[in-house]
């Protein structure tokens, strides 16, 4: 499996739970969202535009994903929403198309563009590698079936790691929505973006 | 790196942060723990007993882990211990270690012993997949640094994937734990094992 094929066996509707693992004060913080995922063609505008934005010939790109978000905060009743979006592009290294760069919109902490590396291990995870000025990521995602994807990333900032940070991601179709909205058990949860 | 090698990477002492979903109810429940790895070798007298429990040629043992550990529930002032301790033997399947039966005392949920399988992956993470009678686990343990390893492990129960479980470790040194005592925040955790 390519890096474009894992966009496309994410594309759907997601219920994402995330946890934040705080090392130095061994805290953690919890969150959920709601997760919409679509696919996008090498072609598309807004992956001409990102590649342009960052100095690249479109030419180059496989394709793209757009991941938009809507966190929710149990504690509160009144409907409080935390959205965003994001488009990352793949620009792959070869044909395989199983390493490459990787461009955003967006990074987890910055608004500025970045550039970063991917690639599929063996296992089929994706792995993203994105340095910043002041802080590094590193995250991998996996599917353990067509519907459950999990996700593991690191925080290293000035030298040291700071945060790990892990989501459980159910795929959302009709059924599962009822069933939950029925589930009289919710938690407080954090702000986060996806 | 084979798997005696990486359970070697791992002896040492450990703190470590848990965090599980649920995935049916989207809960999370946090722990910590500090763990104690050593590393046993294949003539060690608890590696020949359970190569033997297993009814398994103990000249095929390639060594093991003994890991114990002591949760610790952050609401309660009294020093409540939640104690214990395992030991896991690799029976690589050739001379290259890097897949092969795990022999467990013990496992998750369940006291009987179990044979799971384990190999490396080509990121040098290691993975156990362990069958009990009613469920599967799944885990994968990988290193960020010497110092920082993670841990994610799912459940498949009855047919459906009911948790998700990740880990944070950090090696536990003189420094880090000064440093952590002196840490005035501090936060509920449940009851757990390693």
């Amino acid at each position: 499996m390519d890096a474009m094929e894992f966009f496309r066996r994410s594309a759907g509707r997601w219920q994402s739970q995330r946890t934040t693992h705080h090392l130095a004060f061994r805290r953690s913080e919890a969150g959920e969202s709601e997760i919409a995922v679509d696919t996008l063609r090498a072609d598309a505008p807004q992956v001409v535009e990102l590649c342009k934005l960052h100095g690249i010939d479109p030419a180059g790109a496989a394709g793209a994903t757009l991941v938009s978000w809507q966190g929710r905060m149990g504690w509160d009743r009144e409907e409080e929403n935390h959205s965003g979006a994001t488009v990352m592009v793949l620009v792959p290294d070869d044909a395989g198309g199983r390493t490459g760069q990787l461009l955003r919109e967006r990074g987890y902490a910055e608004v500025a563009p970045v550039v970063g590396r991917y690639f599929m291990d063996d296992e089929d995870g994706l792995n993203l590698i994105t340095e910043y000025e002041t802080m590094s990521v590193v995250e991998r995602f996996w599917f353990i079936t067509p519907d459950l994807r999990l996700r593991a990333s690191t925080l290293k900032r000035f030298g040291g790691f700071s945060t790990a940070t892990y989501c459980t991601e159910t795929r959302l179709t009709d059924e599962a929505e009822q069933a939950a909205d029925a589930s009289p058990i919710r938690q407080p949860v954090s702000l986060w973006s996806w």
